[in-house]
């Protein structure tokens, strides 16, 4: 068994890089060993099959394996999973339900995603899910029609455990979510976390920060220990991270960050000839910090996975790394980030300032108009800015000017200067973002003049 | 009668220009000389009176003449007409209800807005209107109230047209927009227009395009004749652009635009010593052609006048110019513009090119996700962005992209590079900036390999 390019993965990333190299040169011979027996689906899309915003699993695919192999005209192989890779004879070793064997690859593409961290609780089994993918979404509705809980617990608030949240309140389900940090959502700003936390209060949810769950009991119900404290529930989400699918590669040659991720440059190369690596399983450049991260988001698998799929057969395009962009919501609350926390730009060196504006999404007189929150973190002397946290309704509009300031190294006096379109129903007659602006100007503007009294 | 700032008018601009100017030097002695009874009202608020997304013309007002003099500690003068200047003498000449008589200033601000063009139609009283201030907005309110018109004729397709028609359409009054030119809002790309146009479709509303109004007779209803045929109707509103209030200037030597506009440097200086400008009658620089242009605008005009106000007094800021801005909509059917359209591109001598995108403002599979219409136009061999539209739903997200890289001198690979934050709720995985970048460089690319086979 033999081919031009084996892709290992089939969600986004391994679709994704599979896809692009067929399309630059359709004489190649690729396969795709996947070892889930499904491929292709959008998981962040999961959590909203629990909102009833996405009808089923099934509307998450976006080819079956037969589909792919037909209109992409790639080899499918499902539930085959890589065991080991020879380098050296550039061999890929593969289980699948009957048999090991080898294959053969000219050129190689790692893009085996990653899987949930799940911590050794005394239990595992019915009742205790973690969201990965359709299969565990299929599970937890099962569950709940089977047993119809009254309660559930979600362990880890995170943007995933904040998504799946609001599926468990929608379906009526008293919720409890333990956080072992002071807050939600990861490297949330605080001034933000204090407007969206206030703002996602819910009678049928309950949270309790600090809090880190030692052990899970099944008797009746689901006790799960923490702390003093003892919280009896009916179910349980996991969902405290993830980690690169890479135990096959361990003791291999290639080059991992700390977690296991494969360390890739900008051209998805590994330090290993003719091997590429993409999505949730690879490490990304930062573009502000220019450190290898591990940040496993969809959008950057799809990114990654067409740039490792052109250039793994000759192609040169290279990817300029992330900021972190993320933007999520509870109900209708919403959370946007980008580039670096305060806190972040600080421990990385920068000389960083920041102000908080809180205004509002549309005209003050608009009909439906709603507060703002926003905070820019920016670098003293040059003003440039570098992340920029927002909470409220319709932020998309916000932190996308941020997303493409940071990416031509824009500064408060860039953002000041924008002819950004306004109409009252879009937006107040200055914007949050030019409000930020002129505000970090002005502090920094009387902090230098401070300066010079000293 | 002597002031150190005299600003004239007292809207966006006015307000914008003395009360930074005063925040500046609380010391100083300003006036607004403002020729209508009322200040400081958001314009763009208009139309949505009428949709009732505005609960009144009282909710537009920011400030009274009152408020403002005790709040900014600014002189203001209503029912004051400018009607000369002497430059040389430093002499406004000010009509107000009981006389006529001159102030003296050591800065001059000229900040008089515009009004509507009113063409002689051989009618003009109750019936019909003109939509610029407050007043305009309630005598059609009332007028409406009184007479319970079942339809209407909108006069001119551009964006305040369109907003004006929504209103009408709001109230169930059967509307005949007339228009002189092949489609509505201005310099809309013909792809973005036929999507736009095939949305806003609605059975209380009929577009006449290439008609020009000849004449209007009062009889019963109003008779507009429009070349060989005549509509009838019950009541009129004429929204066909905006002249500056600068008659008062036509024969002094301050510089003007051919249509009037006071002509400023991006210090908001004219030609004269001492005397700036700034808002709807004044010039503003384009970015990307670096003309001077009208483009009378809310936003434009409160940041001119705020630059105005401050470097009136002493200080030294810039406006970087506009990009012609735009957001609007019809229900909820948006669309937004910045930069060039294909056709100035060309025009201004730019080697453009361009491409069209259909994609979608949410996940395929996310509940209410709809389609978004993009055109990205770009300079050839550079891949420098100088415009883009759309038309579609939740467009703010997307426009202020451009809007930033445009600032930036950003690239077709700049755009595709970004960082954009996804979440299923907000966007598909590859929102439609990143196609129309992708798309627009394999176009690009595609056409210079066939280059370089000639």
């Amino acid at each position: 068994m033999k081919f031009d390019l084996i892709v290992l993965g089939g969600v986004a990333a391994g679709t994704s890089a599979a896809a692009a190299a067929k399309r630059e040169n359709t004489n190649l011979k690729i396969a795709i060993f996947q070892k889930e027996p499904f491929i292709s689906y959008g998981g962040c899309g999961l959590p909203y099959v629990l909102t009833e915003d996405v009808k089923s699993t099934d509307s998450l695919f976006a080819f079956t394996p037969e589909k792919f192999k037909l209109e992409k005209g790639v080899e499918v192989f499902i539930n085959h999973e890589a065991l080991s890779v020879d380098f050296d004879k550039k061999l890929v070793q593969i289980k699948n339900d009957n048999n090991i064997f080898f294959a053969e690859y000219d050129k190689l593409i790692i893009a085996t995603g990653a899987s949930p961290i799940k911590p050794d609780f005394g239990y595992s089994g019915e009742g205790i899910y973690y969201v990965r993918n359709p299969e565990d979404i299929n599970e937890i509705e099962i569950y709940i029609k089977k047993y119809n809980p009254q309660n559930a617990v979600v362990i880890g608030g995170g943007f995933i455990g904040v998504e799946i949240l609001e599926g468990l309140v929608h379906k009526k389900i008293h919720t409890t979510l333990i956080e072992g940090s002071s807050n939600l959502l990861g490297d949330i700003e605080p001034e933000i976390h204090e407007y969206f936390y206030e703002n996602m209060k819910n009678e049928m949810l309950e949270v309790k920060f600090n809090s880190f769950v030692k052990k899970i009991n099944k008797n009746e119900k689901f006790e799960i220990l923490i702390d003093d404290e003892i919280v009896e529930t009916e179910m349980i989400i996991v969902s405290i991270g993830v980690k690169p699918n890479t135990n096959f590669l361990k003791n291999s040659k290639i080059e991992l960050l700390k977690n296991g991720a494969v360390k890739v440059d900008e051209f998805m190369r590994t330090n290993i000839k003719d091997v590429y690596s993409a999505g949730d399983c690879a490490s990304v450049k930062h573009f502000i910090t220019k450190e290898d991260v591990y940040i496993p988001l969809g959008t950057t698998a799809n990114k990654q996975g067409k740039i490792a799929g052109k250039n793994s057969i000759g192609k040169n395009e290279s990817f300029s790394g992330v900021v972190g962009s993320l933007i999520t919501k509870f109900d209708d609350i919403e959370y946007a980030k980008t580039g670096l926390s305060y806190k972040e730009a600080i421990s990385k060196g920068f000389d960083a300032d920041f102000v908080v504006i809180k205004s509002r999404n549309r005209a003050g007189y608009y009909n439906g108009n709603s507060r703002i929150i926003m905070k820019l973190i920016f670098e003293k002397v040059t003003g440039r800015i570098l992340g920029a946290q927002y909470s409220g309704k319709e932020l998309l509009g916000r932190i996308n000017v941020i997303v493409s300031l940071i990416y031509k190294n824009g500064t408060i006096y860039d953002l000041n200067n924008l002819d950004l379109p306004y109409s009252p129903p879009f937006s107040p007659v200055w914007d949050i973002n030019l409000l930020a602006a002129s505000n970090a100007i002005k502090k920094w503007r009387e902090e230098l003049s401070s300066l010079h009294f000293l």
